[in-house]
């Protein structure tokens, strides 16, 4: 069992707590036995550091006490089991796409993540201003689901440049087509904006069509987790 | 302007960041221009607190140093505008009922009072061992529909035991009835459950229909926020 917060492999680990580490290293940390076992399943997990022994079924266990645990979780409240797991290898762009445009808060992040493998969104295309998917909130949110998705990271411009033979759509709150009533086509992407300045004037003039939540006007906007899952909701509905 | 973190005004008003000060005093803080905004519109304003002024028609204005703002908020980058505000008169439980038990997530919160708003639903119940509504993230999440929005914090059971002439829906996501097939009726309640453990036992016994959100098996489930906001969405849709 490592007690010392001083031993050198806790403290290498520790850092990948911080985003620069984990693109040097192509590791990431994940906290609690859920998002554990999600990467074991996936085959991407690398080692595991626990306070008590946990029913897993991997090799690769150090034991560590609880001021360990705490120097290398970001909980308040630690975790019992916490792993370092290899980055995710970034797929290609297939079938339909849900295209984040500068996403900022983990748990909206997270959510979307989720919400991409429950309504079978194929490609997640992620801008490299949004934040990152291996921040530990929003591994968290996306209840391990990182680990099922197809997601890409990349300049929304250059892949929207390629994306010939699809339809592309923004959300728009001051008006367009009501979700309800679009007919989707066999190939479609669709752009999510931030939260604070929605989509970026340099990635709407990709858009072919503007979708609109029909909403009482007394609420300006809806979450972009919540729009995202919606629109994804009817698309897998639909199609 | 006060400079002082001493100040008697300054130490009771900070104090109002605590639940327990909210409710002796019946009052709680609002952080931000929007927030205000939304606050004085719905006429429950009492007093703000500024760094600079602001384009805002309110006579009682208290100017304020950094080090004072700092002391009233919650945030880490600190407001230029901060307020207090009284209470919101519960209403009574009419027309379509969206009923929470035991949401803990303070943006969830938020984001279904949003959603609230957006979907027009009628009236909000939220068990008394959900998150409290003043929480300040709750506020900010809610983008200031808390002000909008009819709610009543009260025991589901009791509000079970009289919801005579509804039809009550719970989610379940092992099966039920798709919720795209569902036709709702005139009156209609939607219990949510509990991030951690959904519905309770004792609350879902009162459920006449199980709703169920076709998704992808890999997924076990949906954030909270974003299953109850596609719920409210297809309602306000189909009524």
């Amino acid at each position: 069992m490592i007690e010392s917060v001083n031993n050198e492999k806790i403290k290498k680990t520790a850092k990948l707590n911080d985003k620069k580490y984990q693109d040097i290293e192509n590791k990431f940390i994940i906290e609690g036995k859920h998002l554990v076992e999600e990467a074991l399943k996936k085959g991407v997990l690398e080692e595991i550091f626990l306070i008590k022994d946990e029913d897993i079924d991997f090799k690769n266990k150090t034991f560590v006490s609880e001021k360990v645990m705490r120097k290398l979780s970001t909980l308040t409240s630690i975790p019992n089991i916490l792993g370092v797991a290899k980055k995710i290898n970034e797929g290609n762009i297939v079938g339909n796409v849900l295209m984040l445009d500068g996403i900022k808060d983990p748990g909206n992040m997270g959510t979307i993540i989720r919400s991409c493998t429950a309504f079978n969104i194929d490609t997640l295309v992620i801008s490299k201003d949004s934040i990152s998917i291996y921040n530990p909130k929003v591994l968290r949110a996306s209840e391990g689901m990182i680990f099922n998705q197809n997601i890409v990271i990349a300049d929304l411009e250059n892949v929207l440049d390629n994306l010939k033979d699809y339809t592309i759509y923004t959300t728009d709150v001051n008006g367009g087509e009501d979700l309800k009533d679009i007919k989707f086509s066999k190939k479609n992407a669709i752009i999510i904006g931030s939260e604070a300045s929605g989509v970026k004037d340099t990635i709407k003039k990709y858009a072919d069509k503007k979708l609109y939540i029909k909403m009482d006007p007394l609420c300006e906007s809806l979450n972009a987790g919540v729009s995202a899952s919606i629109i994804m909701y009817e698309l897998n509905n639909k199609i």
